[in-house]
């Protein structure tokens, strides 16, 4: 089964060179902007009352041929692709929690990009601790990973 | 920007009924299983080592025309579809966080299931407190819901 996603909006962010973006949107204080396109504006009412929101949105810029083992940024080792947030992927999907700063008509402030620069954004929702804050015990390769 | 994505796997639940699915995986002790196709199966490996995994995917059976304003499942007010996880959406993207209990080959079990029986699987991704956990001040009309 297939699905067609379309670009619901641009993400701009300052982010140009894929070595220099950092890791996660958690270890980023770097601010961008998501320019959600005009036919898709009624979509965010009320999204200004939240501070996290989830981004969803395409790899655009994974030209690498798919390999379903990668070397993540943090380890030396090879692991399985869906142990990691390579973004070289089967379905070139990106997710990223960012701080929502604040909201003007169809555009978003947010920081803590670790995307980059014209990224297609797919989906937006909200990020909610009750559903997304897990107690976890396991992290696999993570834990004993080779950088901090 | 268009993506195509395609199905790497299902998830199998128990889930047949839309109105009687859980609101969310938090909420959720119901267990089901994810059959990632064999051609993917090497991207798993070392997937058993996490407790928690992220899993994307396409919902499959939301039949409805999309709506930018949507009445989400525990309020009684419309409210912006990016403010909510209302299946119905511009792109029919899920994603859940569920509790990894098993794995046999291609095979996973997870406990938390939230989606229908048949949903497509698009990305797994690991979940880690230290990119995932957030602090969190405003969750918008979540916070003020009719339903606990």
């Amino acid at each position: 089964m297939d699905f067609m996603m379309k670009a619901i909006g641009i993400i701009h962010t300052p982010l140009i060179d894929k070595s220099k973006a950092p890791i996660q949107s958690s270890r980023s204080d770097i601010i961008g902007t998501i320019e959600v396109f005009p036919q898709y504006m009624e979509g965010l009412e009320g999204i200004e009352d939240f501070s996290h929101i989830y981004l969803l949105y395409g790899f655009h810029r994974s030209e690498q041929e798919i390999s379903l083992k990668v070397q993540p940024f943090l380890d030396d080792q090879y692991h399985g692709v869906f142990t990691t947030r390579y973004p070289c992927r089967p379905n070139p999907l990106g997710l990223s929690v960012v701080q929502l700063t604040g909201k003007q008509a169809n555009v978003l402030c947010f920081k803590g990009a670790d995307m980059l620069d014209g990224t297609p954004l797919l989906d937006i929702k909200p990020y909610i601790p009750e559903f997304d804050v897990f107690s976890v015990d396991k992290t696999g390769w993570y834990q004993h990973r080779k950088l901090p």
